[in-house]
């Protein structure tokens, strides 16, 4: 069973998706006992109104403030102390919730979540694991932007989040690991992820080596290992990518009226390759290492996003995902790192 | 007037692709003063009987060893004294030729022109630029691989040999700088590229601010820096986003009937897609940095990108790049730096 709290503020869209998507998530999923709706009393309750039926896990929490998209999270965690991700941290501290979820300012999500809970026993920076829709399965790349400069030692524990998360929510079994690098061969890298490679290759992970961007998209790994700078690289070039070919292709297509008619008659396998790489589906990212479960979705977060982030957040608590890793961390390294 | 060494030996292909281009330019170029071909005498000249005349301008050199592309740079450029791209090094190191074209091993080419022809004046390392094509018009991203460890100063340098190029070869006037990183607000990045956005904040470059990947689509940048590890994650993260993308379509447009029959309307479009990305139109990859012009060719490399390397080749030499690029240094950060 897990108490879940929702920031229903942080959002491009305000709080309309989160509190629909908090009302579809505790009709439908079992084990939700309780979920706060976290943010403006009276905006939260407009929205609710519109519902048919309001579940009776559903509890408002007021919050006064909003940590906007834009500010630095920092300056915003210290001065914003009633803003809804804040209140939704301190839920969690107070022992009312398991876990929260936000699409609001990642920043700002990282920020509180770490000064207010702490890292976990064995973990010295948290990390935002992105999951990569591919062909094949899904893969968990980490740290997608929590953790901009990071030790190999950090990396390391990086790896064993990623594991624990690919066998716990993804449901891989012995995932292969990765290391980001610039090419396949061992000696390739920069210092820190040099060093790293020397600890992986020692350690009980099962480390596949080094792996590049096309290893993702290749099922060569089910868990892609770097610091928070290359990840949100990566995420952003995949998807910015993505989107300037999906625009050059929507260009060329309707440059002549007989590609505007082939393309017509394709509509179907168009629509279905946006579905299947539909972020929403994935239900956000989850912040790993923080001392409680925490899920990120995306700012342009709709119902559906929501309800799938919060379903990941349930999960996560259901399957103990936070003692796993503290006990896979000790297993894995030994007891000299 | 321009005089090229070819390495022959390094691509994927043998020296088949290296001689068809180096004929082709040297037929069709003008300002090709002398063409070396480097490599294997014999297997070079039996490329050459297969042209219908051979211009006068191309000379053998023999070369008895290669680098292969699996080797270790640093080993293969110190023990292989007579490959072909250490031969190469050797004409311009001796002023017998100004400018390289190699398809081969990347890091040794890196390896073999800082080695032998240092770097230039106000220049710590050396970078790679690569030419991204988009549908406006081509961005430089450095560096693309070839310093994987930097400092702020060094990026900083990195920003104006990009800018020089971009002017020079590109022909775009007043390039604007974006310094790569994961959020376009002023405070985002790692410690590296935080003092690196001081510097050049306070340079004389038309500095525009953080950048990220969709930048370089979006034509919000014309020059995107970033140290060698990143950058080459930026270049493989994009192509292998395509590559899947392109194999995902392929895989729906397949799956019925009616698709087919869509895509087979609408084939054209693709195929002008397909010839727009086709990176054997840029022509290769300038490292910038080192005394001497060195142009890198992709390994796969067909006789078309390698006319065009040779031809970027002799338009960084006719623009006297490398001496604009020591005059710009001097300029942009003034005496202190």
């Amino acid at each position: 069973m897990a108490r879940i709290a929702v920031d229903a503020m942080g959002g491009d869209f305000g709080p309309a998706p989160a509190v629909a998507g908090a009302v579809q998530a505790a009709t439908r999923l079992p084990g939700i006992e309780r979920l706060y709706l976290v943010g403006h009393e009276q905006a939260i309750e407009a929205e609710l109104r519109k519902a048919r039926d309001i579940p009776p896990q559903i509890e408002i929490i007021h919050a006064t403030e909003v940590v906007e998209m834009h500010e630095s999270p920092a300056v915003a965690v210290r001065r914003k102390k009633d803003s809804s991700i804040s209140r939704c941290v301190d839920l969690v501290k107070a022992d009312r919730a398991d876990a929260i979820f936000t699409a609001g300012n990642t920043g700002a999500a990282v920020a509180a979540t770490t000064l207010k809970l702490r890292t976990l026993e064995g973990v010295e920076r948290p990390a935002i694991a992105a999951v990569f829709p591919t062909q094949y399965r899904p893969v968990v790349l980490l740290d997608a932007g929590a953790t901009t400069d990071c030790t190999p030692r950090m990396l390391c524990q990086f790896a064993v989040m990623g594991v624990v998360y690919a066998m716990e929510i993804l449901r891989v079994s012995e995932p292969r690991v990765g290391l980001m690098s610039i090419g396949e061969e061992d000696a390739k890298g920069n210092e820190t992820t040099k060093e790293a490679f020397r600890q992986m290759e020692k350690s009980s992970l099962r480390f596949v080596g080094n792996a590049e961007s096309k290893d993702i998209y290749q099922n060569r790994v089910d868990v892609a290992v770097c610091d928070g700078f290359v990840g949100n690289v990566v995420l952003k070039t995949s998807e910015s990518t993505a989107k300037a070919i999906r625009g050059w292709i929507r260009e060329e297509l309707e440059s002549r009226l007989v590609y505007r008619v082939g393309a017509w008659l394709a509509r179907g396998a168009f629509a279905r390759i946006k579905e299947r790489s539909d972020p929403s589906f994935t239900g956000g990212a989850p912040l790993l290492g923080v001392n409680g479960i925490c899920i990120i979705g995306h700012g342009s977060s709709k119902q559906q996003a929501v309800f799938n982030g919060i379903r990941v957040a349930t999960q996560s608590v259901d399957h103990k995902l936070n003692p796993h890793i503290v006990a896979r961390l000790r297993d894995t390294f030994g007891n000299g790192s």
